[in-house]
């Protein structure tokens, strides 16, 4: 295969992850492993096997690229001047990929996702290639549910079209349990992993189709690319975006998806402490510890102390998570709601905390 | 009243106070109120409506030597090389009180205790004064009983001598719940408060009775008082004394105990975090925070936070104490367990931590 171009998508937030996580330096940034290696470090490894390093490049918001910067040193960054969420920042990637590599394929992938399956992935995105080139469709990685998951975006597989690729029947949104059952039970039904495959002229096609606004803005953009005014023309066109995703702006509504039906082992968004807390080994009692603690008729518990020692007394499925400069105690049950406390500490004036 | 002398007992060690606590700054360091005062601060302060403060001395380990000087800069400080409990405590200090005031009256108090009622207890340890003097006894302060507390030893009052001054008719250890029951419903039984008040030539007298090595001790540290000798003195003695408390080795044989029968409010020895938090407002889900903290959906909850914000979501009577290098974290129930995450530190070699 060749023509391949990866674009990381690094814009997101993780007020879940408070207080480790901040609006400068979110959840890409975090380690998921006892090496250290942050998510979005392993996003980019990766890819590795797959492509070279200069076949990578990061879009990102400009508060981020110091990060970015410390985390994958070298690597190519695009920077959006504001989050304008998917459809935007997708946009903005397929310029760039367009200008140098026309007609190649793009894998689109989130910086803050883990799998486990390294070697399977790659042959899902290698299987998604294929199709993307072959049939100039907009393919989104579906994964095979292990769980009824309220989390994620489910999408429907209708006919089949090639190997593990499928004609898009439908896209759902995040369901409710009940729904999420049904998705579970049924053999049709894939969860939307926010991977997605394509040649940017064909998603700049749909764009044009579907969000002509946003299309405009890039026209914009790509007349500027490599001039003085690219930054500043950026920052205009961004300025005067909608945020919407590009589930929602395009895909929903195209005729030319396809999703790559996977069984992809160990996927998941990371999407609370407690699925974080899921990457490390757990001791007898059921503990996980990042850091240093303590632990003293304590189990089922989820420790981050890298800055101090933690001692936990008599205590159950508790998570205990220390920034440094914030600590955050709560049950495993609400990790869900750690985003509250984002929101009340915006409230109070405290962007320092945020 | 003339002739009164106070010594303030500043040994304890508080490892139920961990994290704040450590060998180096125990417990009568901790503050307990919002005005940052400290409790061997409190204890100072609330004698000097009876006493100039050139008459109180504090007897102190010289490990906490710096702190104590810190708490209370120009204070007179009889330091002991190593702690030795109560009984040798006294006796050194009985020693510099009998040198410079003989036939004095010494009060004794513990550096960590909290009482609320500082007049009457003022009043009480005046009462204790009037009957120490006038009959050369060994005077306890008792306080009635306001629970069936297990933490505390009991006194049992004997026959009436004049005021609220009674003979001693026995001293009980921390009882069983069952006993500590029995105690609170008799009109007989005092908390020991630790409070004494006799004169220094009393004391060591008993001391001679029932101490002899100890007495025999103190008498070299008396002959080596002002000398060159003296610290050398001091610290070859008490390597070789055993440890023991004042009741156990004095009080309990003595014939010549009273116990002043009072009713003191709001007296208790701030024995552990649970204690300590009494002492504060709560907000009206019954939370308490000492520093700086954020609850969302938290009751009952105990938070002492100086140098970080501590966010408590969804938990109900946690108590979590942030020293700044460790943290605790334990329900309310378990508070009397703290000592243990200090002996096993101390089993882990973890001496910075304790």
């Amino acid at each position: 295969l060749s023509g391949i171009k990866v674009a990381i998508l690094a814009g997101g937030q993780g007020t879940r992850f408070w207080p480790i996580s901040r609006q400068t330096k979110p959840k890409q940034f975090l380690s998921i492993s006892a090496s250290g290696e942050s998510l979005i470090q392993a996003t980019y490894r990766r890819m590795l096997p797959l492509v070279k390093s200069s076949d990578i490049l990061v879009v990102s918001n400009v508060a981020h690229k110091p990060h970015i910067e410390e985390h994958l040193p070298g690597v190519q960054i695009v920077c959006e001047p504001i989050a304008r969420n998917t459809a935007a920042a997708i946009g903005l990637a397929a310029l760039h990929i367009k200008r140098v590599s026309p007609g190649a394929a793009m894998i689109l992938l989130p910086a803050d996702h883990a799998v486990s399956d390294e070697e399977r992935l790659r042959g899902t995105l290698k299987e998604a290639v294929r199709a993307a080139t072959a049939r100039d469709v907009l393919v989104t990685i579906g994964i095979k549910p292990t769980a009824p998951n309220t989390a994620y975006g489910y999408i429907k597989r209708g006919a089949k079209v090639d190997g593990d690729a499928y004609k898009v029947s439908r896209f759902y949104e995040k369901p409710s349990l009940e729904r999420a059952k049904n998705y579970y039970d049924s053999p049709d039904f894939f969860w939307n992993s926010g991977m997605f495959v394509w040649r940017p002229e064909v998603i700049l096609k749909a764009m044009a189709d579907f969000m002509p606004a946003l299309f405009e803005g890039l026209m914009k953009i790509e007349a500027a690319l490599g001039t003085p005014q690219e930054q500043k023309t950026v920052a205009e066109v961004f300025s005067g975006l909608e945020s919407v995703s590009i589930d929602f702006g395009v895909l929903e509504h195209a005729r030319n998806c396809e999703v790559i039906a996977a069984q992809l082992f160990g996927w998941n968004d990371v999407g609370s402490w407690d699925a974080w807390a899921e990457h490390f080994t757990r001791d007898q009692s059921g503990n996980m510890v990042y850091g240093e603690a303590l632990l003293l008729d304590a189990s089922n518990c989820v420790v981050n102390s890298q800055s101090r020692l933690t001692a936990l007394l008599g205590v159950d499925d508790l998570i205990v998570i220390d920034s440094g400069d914030a600590l955050l105690v709560c049950p495993r049950g609400r990790v869900q709601d750690v985003k509250k406390i984002v929101e009340q500490l915006k409230k109070l004036g405290r962007g320092d905390l945020i």
